[in-house]
């Protein structure tokens, strides 16, 4: 049985309390807030406590820590936890500066901590299937990857304030697919980016719609859409191109019900959000997280892919000022 | 260059005589009807002149004649074209009456021409294709067949009067898919019908709506559904099942497009009716006749099959009649 | 908090007591089973305890008793129930033979105990999601409903002997789909079935490939096919059809991956069978049953619904047997 | 009735030839091409004659010429087309040089012939459907652009030297996609570019394998994927998103016949090469050619739009070779 704290107790941080809490190999210890309430009824629901930082990290039942709080508190926190010799769990961004994260880098490999970064997608089972195939040798050595990410609608200004811009934000789930799937470091990064979506989000200075062209040293090209706002829903699907074939990942939906009528024959759309398309990502990379735990393995996504992708995101956004491409 | 000469200048009547002069290896001759400005409109548009029937059958350049009048003048025409050894290719039904059927069969027999009867649907490039793949054993023995079939809206009145009912009329279709797919005479026939379409077709003694099971020795089974209307379109599909796995051929639509939006994912309706799904099939048949007659080759459906699938339709309809399942 | 106590430690109520556990509103006392080991393991994996009938019966802090023991055992146990008290979620048949289930009926009735008959599919989200569009009028009054269900390979000898044979072990939940989507009793029912899979199936008595037509009085159709082996998984659909339209509702796949290759375009199978197809139904029933307690309100399914669905199957086996449609 | 005469009796001269023979509005009068065999076959399987260009623009009788013939001829034929006031129906691209395409623009100006460019993916079925509900307002303003386009495999390399580059000869049509379905023009225009399929084709100087991202001036952007091969097929499709949702035509397949087995559910490839996806598209085309010669009316892509577009590939090539974006 593994013990966990967990650092954030808001809409991510009970994804994770809820998936703990129904997961026989761990439970809940303490969780940490600065809203108390939030971490007072996020505790109660699970049957933990609240604490400090401070106690979590001494205390020496705590196995690991899972950190969903703000941004900017997951390198003191990673940094913490490396002192105590605690595993971390470490939702993404690392941290929106890549010197931080170089520096969480560093620490953890001194450490020798276990340090997982949540890149949700990489767990989710349409894309790990996919992922899989490509790797067993289905259709050959990567040609081309079209990745296309939409989320159903806007976050609110404040959000975007401190989201460090969507290529930090967003696409850096799309940039760590691309690099997953690729199998090779990109190495040249264009990107063009509009805002058509909210005019507010143009006027703190970001994009809400967006494209990106990694290419690689051996000429593999991956083209990434993303944009801020989809009415359909979340829009979430990959297609990989090799000399043996194609292989995609689509859009999941709540039902498989067709009604066919005068106007055509009409599907479900996809999922809404994240919460729903990713929930058992979510479910799946605590039981990985676990299993490195228990089994002293490398998780999937550790702090150089944290780091890695931060470096891509970084430089699709110089692209998008300078109108050229971006050498990595 | 086979010449060909056309009885009927109706619906039927000049898809094939279009499909005749788009065929290089045939030409058009004579058109009859008793329709004359029909005749003579049809043989215009094709460079064929207006004839009668005995002109027809006395004009030794005539290879072959396309019997696509009314069901009542099949019979009598089939048997002048035997008489002057004259190839026929003969609409669906031959007759409405099984004992006349029968000596259709004799007469074609005794006279040693060939005899297509324009089943159609064999030649549909999806069905054809489920057959082809059938015959070539992936999935094994045919264990179940559910053969569906909606007309996009019932026909008017007149038409149900002198159409032999909805099982000889419509159904028969079906009949004589299964037949092609179980590759195995059905030995019982169970039939139940409503009027649940138009009240004016209960009326007239018919059902619109209808549902037949086919047994056979092996104890194979087939299912057919029938509707007089669909308000998505023709709908006409096919699954047969084996020990091997399933197959199934599907509507077909239009176009690719695919709308997505608040509503959720829209795509085509099947296309609008028999003349738009079944084009494809009325060229290939009319090819394969042509086949037959250069290679003198047996036609993939012959006079024996228009009656046997005409005395399943007759053993379904006295089927909903006595309410119980009727031998074959 | 509901407590609720388990009968029944094999493979379906381990599904039950798995959703109890992780259900935040219920919590399981007690597991009861002959097989004690396997009610020891069931127990300490979800910190119950292992006890007899009688104690949990006696035990005033028991709300509600699941019961998921072999089909001969339902009956006193419910009735046990009944006297006791006790809400009562019953896997279906309630029983395999009808007077007996007639006998449940009336008790349940005369107790006024919530009973609550787990026929599952009609909480899983895809059949659950067609039945409401259903009758929320979308495409008018039924007029013919289409029930295909595969299992992926048939049972042993051993459990066909218990099981009540094909219609009352299998094909009692699609006449249970049938019932609920019709919305209109059948009155007549024909059924023929042959012996195509395993011929032990046949040896005792047995058919393990079916179909089945009903009809109601308004002159609804639904045609159902069973076959104990689909190569590709287990095969649970349903077509709805009426005078506004077609609903369908097709299998589910663990992913959405799609590899396209030299063969062709090749998606997943459908899901293994009923465990993994009917997870969420299995987890949105017992929160239906913990409604019903909570807000008193009557369940989806109840006693009178098992015996209805089973007397249909009583009429399916007598029809294959005499070969004639049977009236209910 | 319409007089045509073909120039080139090659491939795509030929699909022309027998579009024109199966189409009641025109005839096919004189053949020209320089292998005098493939003139006379051709000419003789349509009823038509073998000549000269000089005899073609002679006779009276001819109301427009059909340009199938290589690309250095095409520029020569129209002017000679357009001194002698026929109409023409061009093969794109119009020439591979655009000062020489410019010269072409001017020509057909100042004679005023009817002059239309065959971009043939603006008459498939699908993609003028998808068009026509974009047009419709059904999204909104297009905000991203999404075009896959691959061929089933590479030309010979002989092919490869006189194409003029994978830009001008092949994402030439998505070029013209692009701009027909963003209804702006594209300012900028980046490229990369590799030789993954065939190294003759990367000692030639071409490439393969590339990706294009266009914008415009209001923000929308466009990407585009080309590959000289696909094992599946040839594959064809667009995406367009907007505010109000998003529109795809995907590929078309021969037959809608589904295989479930073991291993998967099977469908078809896309269908095979051009000849196949796009031969209603050749036939609709040559008919909206005749639209516009008996209305009077503006052709769907004139010689600006072939100037547009090869203008745009000539930005895609140099952007390879500069490794930036090429304002256009």
């Amino acid at each position: 049985m593994v013990t966990l704290s967990l650092f954030g107790a808001g809409r991510i941080g009970k994804i994770h309390a809820g998936n703990v809490a129904r997961n026989s190999r761990a439970r809940l210890k303490y969780v940490v807030d600065v809203d108390e309430a939030a971490a007072q009824a996020l505790a109660q629901l699970h049957g933990a406590v609240v604490a400090d930082a401070e106690s979590v990290f001494a205390d020496a039942d705590v196995d690991a820590v899972i950190v969903a709080s703000s941004t900017d508190t997951h390198k003191p926190l990673v940094e913490a936890a490396c002192k105590a010799g605690k595993a971390v769990f470490c939702e993404k961004p690392v941290d929106l500066d890549s010197a931080r994260v170089k520096e969480v880098v560093t620490a953890v490999e001194k450490a020798g901590v276990l340090f997982f970064v949540a890149f949700n997608r990489r767990f989710d089972p349409n894309f790990a299937a996919l992922h899989k195939t490509l790797r067993a040798g289905r259709i050959g050595k990567v040609e081309q990857v079209i990745i296309t990410s939409r989320d159903p609608g806007p976050p609110p200004a404040s959000y975007i304030k401190v989201s460090g811009g969507l290529f930090r934000d967003m696409m850096i789930h799309d940039l760590d697919m691309a690099r997953w799937l690729l199998a090779e470091e990109p190495t040249e990064v264009f990107a063009v980016g509009s805002c058509l979506v909210d005019p507010a989000i143009g006027q703190l200075g970001d994009v809400d719609t967006a494209a990106v062209t990694l290419t690689t040293a051996s000429g593999a090209i991956c083209q990434i859409t993303n944009s801020r706002r989809a009415v359909y829903g979340y829009d979430q699907r990959i297609e990989v191109f090799g000399a043996g074939g194609m292989l995609r990942a689509g859009n999941r939906t709540d039902t498989t019900v067709e009604v066919s009528d005068g106007t055509g024959v009409i599907t479900d759309k996809p999922m809404l959000f994240f919460l729903e398309r990713y929930a058992d990502a979510y479910r799946i990379e605590l039981d990985h997280f676990l299993d490195c735990l228990e089994k002293k393995t490398t998780p999937l996504a550790g702090a150089e892919d944290g780091l890695r992708s931060l470096l891509l995101a970084d430089a699709a956004a110089q692209s998008v000022k300078s109108g050229r491409p971006v050498k990595v």
